[in-house]
């Protein structure tokens, strides 16, 4: 039966388990089978030909998991190749920057909307186009932080020198009078707390994750596949070392990650 | 003629052009294929099982060139897989970890041996056994510095969040009386200055490259395979973006890149 089939999401590491994290919140009966390709992380930096690869083999493997939708729960894969695996897939797919695109352009009073993304989410200007396409008028800001990922990765989020990078990547939003900051990668909300002492209490600051597990939940009730009851399943899979991801991943997710087994 | 095939070399992306810098100075004449397998970088955190994986498959396409000799010229892949390697294939392989150990021992007054590298290279030990291996009573001490990869990548080389790190990193090396540190990963030479400053004047800082060529040129000899005369010939092949590694990657080799290829 459809409604029982699980979701299936990727990453190319551990960020998209603030998805995931989302997901869970939002539809606490649905199985789910999330695959992080560790082996060949991270995207930010990687070439469009490279990223779409990589990402049809991802989306593949999840396939053949039975999924009956799949979440690219990867910015940078999401901007690259979301297109690519629409054209080429027979289920659902469904991105992170549309959804956090909407809920910017929503969130935002006077329109002028900042965007924090990895270098290759930045230059592919997806979420700029995304806003652009809802709000025609809005002034973008995008800024790339290429640093952030690792400084999440090691821990380090609430360290002096990220706090001084943060400072420094968010240097352009002076004077510029932004009302609402979307981050445009799944790790950063983990620096939710320090971008928010630096830019003070008047701008808004929205991730993708909510947004992005909202859409799914109206597009499994469009579709009558929610899967309403019984407890949930959940599945991990990597393409490098499980008990890295295991130990790691928690702080993403905001549980326990159990039995992390290896893609074949 | 063997002399004119070309020395093959590999590392995960941009690093082991440090080496090539060396082996350039060391024997100007030699032709050299470099590969950087910029589609999987880094290497640094990733599973033993992974990077052999890599690292083989990294070797097969050199060989595959014509290359007499093989230099891995990245130190995680030379601390996982260097024996793996020197066991599978009919070529001499050479690491960049002997050299360096090799190195870092001759100079050391007292015998008191800092190593920093990814935390691949420190998990493994292979610095630490090399040397003990030459230096039975050295004292060692491994330092992981995670971050150090990111920051050169992305330019920060003295940058003040760079030098609060460095600072941090090297914090263990108070009232130690080290009297040499070794720099075990192909970046950290453009962190020399910053780590210069930090410790002072008393502390040698060493890396593994110019002991690699060296060792090289001494392998040539003793097989009587260098090549003297002749212009040499740079052959450059990346797993992702050629262009991209050309713009970034002469800042690590000390001159221009031309005509990087991509691996077919």
């Amino acid at each position: 039966m459809t409604k029982n089939r699980p979701i299936g999401m990727f990453d190319s590491g551990l960020g998209g388990l603030t998805v995931m994290q989302q997901l869970v919140k939002t539809l606490p009966h649905e199985n789910i089978v999330y695959y992080g390709d560790t082996a060949r992380l991270p995207y930010g930096g990687k070439s469009r030909e490279t990223i779409i690869r990589y990402s049809i083999e991802n989306a593949i493997f999840l396939i053949e998991k039975n999924i009956k939708v799949l979440v690219v729960a990867c910015n940078t894969a999401t901007s690259q190749a979301l297109d690519k695996m629409q054209q080429i897939f027979g289920l659902p797919v469904i991105g992170v920057i549309d959804p956090g695109a909407e809920h910017a352009v929503e969130t935002s009073s006077h329109g002028r909307i900042a965007v924090l993304g990895t270098r290759g989410t930045i230059q592919s200007e997806a979420y700029q186009k995304a806003i652009l396409q809802r709000s025609p008028n809005a002034f973008i800001l995008p800024i790339a932080c290429p640093l952030f990922v690792p400084l999440v990765e090691e821990g380090c989020i609430d360290h002096p020198a990220t706090r001084m990078l943060v400072r420094e990547y968010l240097m352009p939003l002076k004077d510029q009078n932004i009302d609402t900051i979307l981050l445009g990668c799944t790790h950063y909300p983990l620096l939710k707390n320090l971008i928010r002492e630096e830019v003070g209490e008047h701008i808004s600051i929205i991730d993708s994750a909510t947004s992005c597990a909202e859409k799914v939940a109206v597009l499994l009730d469009e579709m009558n596949i929610r899967k309403a009851s019984t407890p949930p399943l959940y599945q991990y899979y990597v393409s490098d070392d499980p008990h890295k991801f295991q130990i790691l991943g928690s702080s993403f997710l905001g549980m326990s990650i159990k039995g992390v087994e290896t893609k074949q």
